[in-house]
């Protein structure tokens, strides 16, 4: 039996959205800005599409604006934003376990001469509220925090952090790339300025994305170029893929409620067996405020990336960090950002699941899984440490289990 | 019939490339950095495809850097240089013809503090050598000079280009998005810095380009994030689109040869024909150092618009300007460039050929234009004007027309 549990780094493209982009691929070849009908089928095409992506979200069509992928929304918004008002404010706000590309994109806008807050969360990871409003200054143009975490699940009240920013007339994008067609998303209640999602999160393609600007929000583009999506993102539109998010995110929108469902049973079932029937183990993120999606475990006395590689050759596959992670790092940002013992951390995986996933493949992650976590602690000098003394060993500065 | 002469602005999908992109959007769906058998799968996948795209340009696979578009390649290279060289070197150097993805990245530097200098061309569109050398200072650090003009087709001399560059000490990006797959490239032999391609100038997909990176020149990301892209560009990647480029790139360097005799062929019956078989019309353009594909006339008395139009009524796609510019310029920035009277040029149209033209297309549009172009004249009043007195009326400052 092959189990997919990595659905944060990839989901497999709906059935339905391959139909649709089919025509786009093949026949329907035409650049959407030519001045001829294989142009205008394409144009109309790209309309639709971004009425569709607009609808799951509640924006208007003309907020939406086409990306290749969560990491260049999530660029855009940041250095964007940070761009268009640079000569009135030069402050900008991410928590600590944001994704890299808003890391990495506020550590960019750092070179350039930007100042940055990182916010901490707390041991759920949750962002603190109170530490937010004191890192507001009269130079803060944008707060940058994530709508959910890939990977441990929280949910943030982003509602509560449009209101403090707007109150204090700064703006808010928040990257919902692994929440948007998985949890209901409507951005006229939330209140935020920009917001990022990806169609490949909700088994649409790779390599087309979108981001939301508010309509009035100055945004400088970073693909400069030709006048496609309203002079802020240059370059020949990706029809196939654009087509192909437009109808993923309407299904996800038919469909949400029943797969939010649907999810949030296996996962709770996967968290309390997984509790039960092995020892050592600790869920990481919030129970109450968490992607239905979502499980992320450490294991104690194991490496996540052994774990990961056994289930692997059981056919079942997860992921033992970030997808966008270096391959190097012994625990992720986030894990350390909400505290996790090194020791405990890296024996960590995420396991994230789609509608596709079935009972029976959960049930069946459930018998494997125990074994392969006994096979390895079999194996871990640090879990006979602890059997013959009773004792952990103190953990080093994250060095000494290399 | 149906008459595409539109390739400049998008190609068709070559059926090939299709068969080889479709496991990658079915079955094939990890993500390239998981490290379970789906990421393995992918990651393989990429791997090929960069040695594919490598190979049709003479590089090594790990100069190439997957990017969105042939936008986002050129982006990337001049963004990308003047960025990572900031500290040293603050002045660019592009041609006035370029793309508007390098002309509007070179504004966006100006905006930065950057200087930047637009260099002159001759009437056929050839730089001017003379001036590059004169322009060249201390401070600069980039010439970015396309390798071929996709509107009017003039094929530039790059290894000249580079020559007088490197013995400067100033590093050379070409934007070769209308020159590769379809003339021989070979960046060994140009010994340029940096070059951009894009998939679907070629038969492959759209929402894929690269860029080739010459190892040891340092570019400042234009998508922060993970690691993909040797930690140059963010983002999962768009695996299927990979894959898709390389297998047209593989397919467009065997049959490149014989694509080039056979669009050449028909490319010299339009120019000779239409020459032939209408009065006040002028080849925009080189006539020796052209792109097998690309014809470009201006049609004196009317507007390029109209054409188009009517073209298109009859089955024919061709474009009147590029397809990255507002749909309000009466003459394209390149036209304006080599000097052509905006009274003419506002009457041209590009007709960009492929391998799959036929010579039975090629008849039909000699049938038809013509016609066409006789029917926007009978109604003009400038061509009435004309036949009255025998004389033009002088052209305003691009105006007097609309």
């Amino acid at each position: 039996m092959k189990v997919y549990l990595d659905n944060h780094s990839a989901t497999k493209l709906d059935e339905r959205v391959f139909e649709a982009m089919l025509p786009y691929l093949k026949d329907y070849y035409g650049n959407p800005q030519s001045m001829h009908d294989l142009g205008s089928q394409t144009k109309q095409a790209i309309d639709l599409a971004r009425e569709q992506v607009a609808s799951l979200i509640n924006v208007n069509a003309n907020e939406i604006y086409f990306t290749s992928c969560g990491s260049e929304s999530n660029n855009l918004a940041i250095k964007g934003v940070a761009l268009a008002y640079k000569d009135k404010k030069k402050h900008i706000i991410v928590s600590q376990i944001e994704h890299f590309s808003v890391l990495n994109s506020a550590r960019r806008l750092q070179n350039l001469g930007f100042e940055v807050s990182y916010l901490p969360v707390d041991k759920e990871g949750f962002i603190l509220l109170d530490e937010l409003e004191k890192s507001i200054k009269e130079d803060t143009i944008l707060v940058s925090i994530q709508h959910s975490n890939p990977e441990i699940g929280t949910i943030q009240d982003i509602k509560k952090v449009v209101e403090i920013c707007h109150k204090r007339g700064v703006l808010v994008h928040t990257d919902a790339v692994s929440s948007c067609g998985v949890v209901p998303i409507d951005v006229k209640e939330l209140g935020v300025d920009l917001l990022s999602l990806s169609a490949n999160q909700f088994h649409g393609p790779k390599g087309i994305a979108a981001l939301y600007i508010k309509k009035g929000v100055k945004v400088v583009p970073l693909i400069d170029g030709g006048v496609q999506e309203n002079n802020i993102r240059a370059g020949t539109e990706n029809v196939a893929g654009i087509v192909g998010m437009g109808v993923a995110a309407e299904i996800a929108k038919q469909e949400l409620e029943q797969n939010y469902k649907k999810m949030v049973k296996l996962r709770d079932k996967l968290i309390k067996e997984i509790s039960a029937r092995i020892n050592y183990v600790y869920l990481n993120g919030s129970i109450e405020k968490r992607l239905p999606n979502n499980v992320n475990f450490s294991f104690e006395f194991i490496e996540g990336e052994g774990l990961t590689l056994l289930l692997n050759s059981k056919g079942i596959y997860v992921t033992s960090g970030s997808s966008c992670a270096s391959k190097n790092l012994k625990m992720s940002h986030v894990l350390t950002a909400i505290g996790v013992d090194p020791a405990v951390g890296q024996g960590t995986i995420t396991m994230t699941l789609s509608k596709y996933n079935t009972e029976e493949e959960i049930n069946y992650v459930l018998e494997v899984l125990p074994e392969l976590v006994e096979k390895l602690r079999a194996i871990s000098p640090l879990y006979s440490y602890f059997l013959q003394t009773g004792q952990r060993k103190p953990a080093g500065p994250g060095t000494e289990y290399e």
